[in-house]
């Protein structure tokens, strides 16, 4: 068998998944973006073992999408923040919470992107933001691209 | 400690995720987009243990995303199509595949989303397809919904 690891892969995806973790980090990030920052909190949220919850924020700040910030020295205690690229990363939330609520909905509550003016619920589209048309439809395509050598 | 399943899970996201699987069924599925439809052609793009493959292929077709269709009786061989909640992942994997270019580019080749009348590569924006206006923006929120009981 000759298995990829993710890292060997050229393809954006994989590399993205990789630097994210697993499913586990993908819900981290989701709390995060809810506003949690704390150990307790996560744990809270999410029902996950201290281990694995150390692990999966070690990961996320590794791979620079959340930042350790000590917020008390006595005792010692850290807060986990989003980055920039933590940040970045709420559109492909947004979209699988889109696909979540289309496919799979939960039969008690569920959360939703709404127009804070109408509130309305959304079911957004990707778009080309030049001329905002959904790039799921005709005139795109997705296409294999060589990057200039960077030796 | 009191582990919740996803399953248990009323977010979306969650539930989403549960569906899909893993790492594996993400990068699966976006095989089955570039058009591969045979167990074959899947395990040389991904270099997956057969075992592997045939538990999440199994996994895909229980939720839902790729049906198994016969294309050969004599030996009998299925091959697996992309339903249509399983196209309904595409803007899942674009924003993935776009996170991925922006924040942990490969070296040599990439793949991106081309506007095929230009050949210039698209950075996607999601948004609300009423105004146009980008769901990432002020004016937007994402709220926790009760739903009507459905008994």
């Amino acid at each position: 068998m000759r298995h990829k690891s993710f890292r060997q892969m050229q393809c954006p995806i994989a590399r993205g998944l990789e630097h994210v973790g697993e499913w586990w980090s993908i819900l981290i990030l989701r709390d995060a973006f809810r506003g949690v920052t704390r150990f307790d909190g996560f744990q809270e949220s999410l029902g996950i073992a201290p281990a694995m919850l150390t692990k999966r924020l070690g990961a996320l700040v590794q791979g620079g999408l959340l930042v350790r910030q000590r917020y008390s020295e006595h005792p010692p205690r850290d807060e986990y923040v989003l980055t920039e690229r933590g940040r970045d990363f709420r559109p492909v939330l947004l979209t699988l919470m889109a696909f979540g609520n289309r496919h799979f909905p939960p039969d008690r509550q569920t959360v939703e992107i709404v127009d804070i003016a109408t509130g309305a619920a959304v079911d957004p589209v990707l778009v080309d933001p030049r001329n905002g048309n959904p790039v799921a439809g005709p005139g795109y395509e997705i296409r294999r691209t060589p990057l200039e050598s960077s030796i």
